[in-house]
């Protein structure tokens, strides 16, 4: 991310018409949407600007709702290959492939795009800046089949999600996030104590190697976050955790070939401003991993 | 593995002389392991053959189950640096790179030798097949402080591990085991129908692509087991979930950024006359695996 | 349930007239639901009868939605005062406790009436025959934050699920679902074989027992599921797992008080026509259950 | 337990003398355990009493061991019947029901007793404190299956667990151990916050209600541990968790009879000086608990 980027308690408190000037393209062509937000300001960090657009949007009448949604282009249809598309939306249709689709695909998507206006009215909307051409098709054609009541709240989720993600790209978030760890041995009942671990960040199919830890007495990392402040920024990251050592420095019993060995662990961040808490729970035949706090 | 290797049937029923010149070395220059298990035969398989040597070895005399322990040569140890190994141990050190130890690693695991050695009376026994030096020093230190009344349970454990694994050298095993999935959606309670997989085998560092699939709606293969009879082999795998797409396309809440996307999930196959059962539960914040059945 | 209900057969099958009169009352006050739902008919389960009306619910105008959600009573409002609620209602609301309000609730309910019906021109809606006067409470205060369009779907699928059990309350289901249960042991990555669990019915503050098992090799009940057909209704369960003593027989590290030794596992079945998988993953540390299939 | 017992702390800085006398039978009829366990001392707390008394044993020669075991009585045997076990012994065979063995039940045991020490050449040992007769039989059946290695440090296990039930009786813990909670939101990825729970003590098929919390937001319980200091007793405890409620208020799609609602989650506290840590992760359709820290 670019250096010069203004910060999140900067970006809260622009007067008035710099913060609709800078945020208006958030919500695509509806500068109203950050005007209005505006008033419940000022703002400390990007999550709460977030927090304000949207209840604007969620409490808007039905008409500027729809209105909101139809300012949206198709994707991969006319107004992209004609170029006309908002430098945004350009942007995002590239990074998911759209701009370079199969002919078939292409009418695939021409149809997909008439059927849904025809039932719904407005537009398919997809946050598409980390999904694939596999993963909109198939969304396309799961919705598709929805109730409008239904489908138009996932539009509005779906621009919601567009939206923070743009927000992310005008200023820097606030540096109040961090990633932790914590390995419990579910065989044992104990921290998973001297586990090997490594932490790193996942783009363009090469993983960048950002730490190496091993856990204290009580299964976390010594030293306290993995990661935070600048250093923890959205995007895809995987934990390494060499847990086949651990059971057999431990005497858990486990198999010549062990079941559980290295376990990779793959976690997207959506938002750099919150805690996100990635655990392990494992014994040598089983493990799962959630979101904690 | 090489094609004119023994089936597991014609192994289990060699007459009693070649059986234990055939199976002579599972068990570390002790031929009266196999001697003894044969008994126990004819077998129709290698798990049975397995059990009964380790059977014999269980019931054994403490003097004749030191005696076993007592013919396993140090790791990295003298008889290692003269060449003086069994042809399998031989194998079985190199490939944990026992064989190129810094001077350093070597005074380490002479120490530890040593120390081991004086302690308990015999050799540190550990199953190196699969292991790295880290896996080895790791256990080595781990295990130093245990009773010996545990220690040799330990060993004993592991010097069946390493029989396994040379069991699995000298025969083809019967084609009866077999890989199945099966992936349910915890947040929905329901299976997780229409999900996109794969399966690689995972060896020397690369990845070698065995099958894809979209699951049916009983959140299960179709076709049947993923993996069987001869294509089912000892090593380590990896299924990878493309849980993202399915979350977007059945309008599970999920990030812009997801913090679950594509969820690799490795494992390893220690007897491939088993049935391996090897789930996912998975939402949108959290998923589990285990070893079923 | 009283033995002269007909059967889902029969209730599927019956001509039109007689189909709306029977099932007008299902969804409240609006008997066009049935009617139309019948034109997809005949029915073979009323798993079928339900979702073809609730797809006639799904694909109403916006208007016929509305007309629907306010034919509802308000929950412990002036008509269910004054006596003037449907049969169904009467009885749902006396279920839940509702008609024995003290005062103070009674006035928290008529506040909250008048601010929900305020604010989103429709009653609060929530099928209440499993619900207490606290989660009614619980409900209404957490959802009168919502935005209209998601409250409006709340309402909508609420009504769906009151109309499933009043459905129930006219017709026995299909005998086609069944019960069953599966226990691994996380800690050794088997199946849990000779563990001991019961089952029972919960109801009205009584237990019932139902069925006593050890499970087979596979860690599942011997003689397949533990209910079916008409034994399998709707309501709450129970069953029993007998961990503890399954640890202590197969040697598993536990402490002298067992950290999980009786684990009793409370779940509710709601479709008596599915089949419903209520696993249990235990190691002496750790367990976990989900709804698989 | 009584108030005059004398403190963790009191115990801990006994002379030897006295501190082998109070501790002498804790190890039955083997007082040298505490006697050479004195030389680690002084101690803080019970648990570091606990485990120099089980270090010494476990570093002890295999004659003492075998002495340690054979000191032991007969479960159910001939000094039990004659009135002939120390009273610590009688106790605890008492409070498991194997002072009222039927005909068939005492002569299982003693065929059992026979059998058992004629393979080990010791008696069955097994904490039965907190033991039924199905618990003690069923690890009789399993335990004498196994190998003499194995079930030497079975019995030793075994032992050390009777000490530390007995040494609970003797002091007061130091007052260090708590108990804490944590529910998190596996269908959202978010603490569960504002979730009801309570806690209750489960003993002699009796509830005894300790305490009702609201989770705050961070989904743990205002004002702190759950229990800690002198109100932490070793024991059977139960989780209430109304997570039916919580659903509801929070949207979360449930049928209209909760797969899950009120959970109720039994755990045992061994170690009342310990932290313990009782989570639960639950989606509407799936729920987790383990032994935290």
């Amino acid at each position: 991310m670019a250096h010069d980027l203004p910060t999140a308690a900067a970006l809260g408190h622009l007067p008035k018409e710099e913060f609709a000037k800078t945020l208006g393209g958030i919500y695509e062509n509806s500068i109203w949407v950050a005007e209005a937000a505006f008033e419940a300001g000022p703002f400390g960090n990007l999550t709460d600007i977030a927090k304000a657009m949207a209840a604007v949007v969620a409490s808007a009448s039905d008409e500027q709702q729809l209105a909101l949604l139809n300012a949206h282009p198709d994707l991969a249809g006319k107004a992209a290959v004609a170029g006309a598309l908002t430098v945004a939306s350009t942007e995002e249709q590239a990074k998911a492939g759209l701009d370079s689709l199969t002919e078939a695909e292409m009418e695939t998507f021409t149809r997909l795009n008439t059927e849904y206006r025809a039932k719904f009215g407005f537009p398919f909307i997809i946050a598409v800046r980390n999904a694939t051409k596999r993963t909109i098709l198939g969304a396309f054609e799961g919705r598709i089949n929805n109730s409008i009541g239904v489908e138009k709240l996932q539009c509005l989720a779906q621009v919601d999600k567009i939206a923070w993600m743009r927000l992310l790209n005008v200023a820097k978030p606030a540096p109040t996030g961090f990633l932790t760890c914590h390995i419990l041995d579910t065989a044992r009942g104990c921290p998973a104590a001297g586990l090997r671990l490594t932490l790193s960040r996942l783009h363009d199919n090469r993983s960048e190697l950002l730490g190496e830890w091993v856990t204290n007495s009580d299964g976390r990392l010594p030293g306290g976050p993995a990661l935070k402040g600048e250093t923890f920024q959205a995007g895809t990251y995987c934990w390494n955790f060499y847990a086949g050592d651990y059971f057999a420095a431990n005497c858990l019993p486990i198999s010549g070939q062990p079941f559980l060995d290295m376990i990779p662990l793959h976690f997207g961040i959506d938002n750099p401003e919150d805690h996100y808490h990635v655990p392990l729970l494992c014994s040598p035949w089983s493990f799962s991993t959630y979101r904690g706090s």
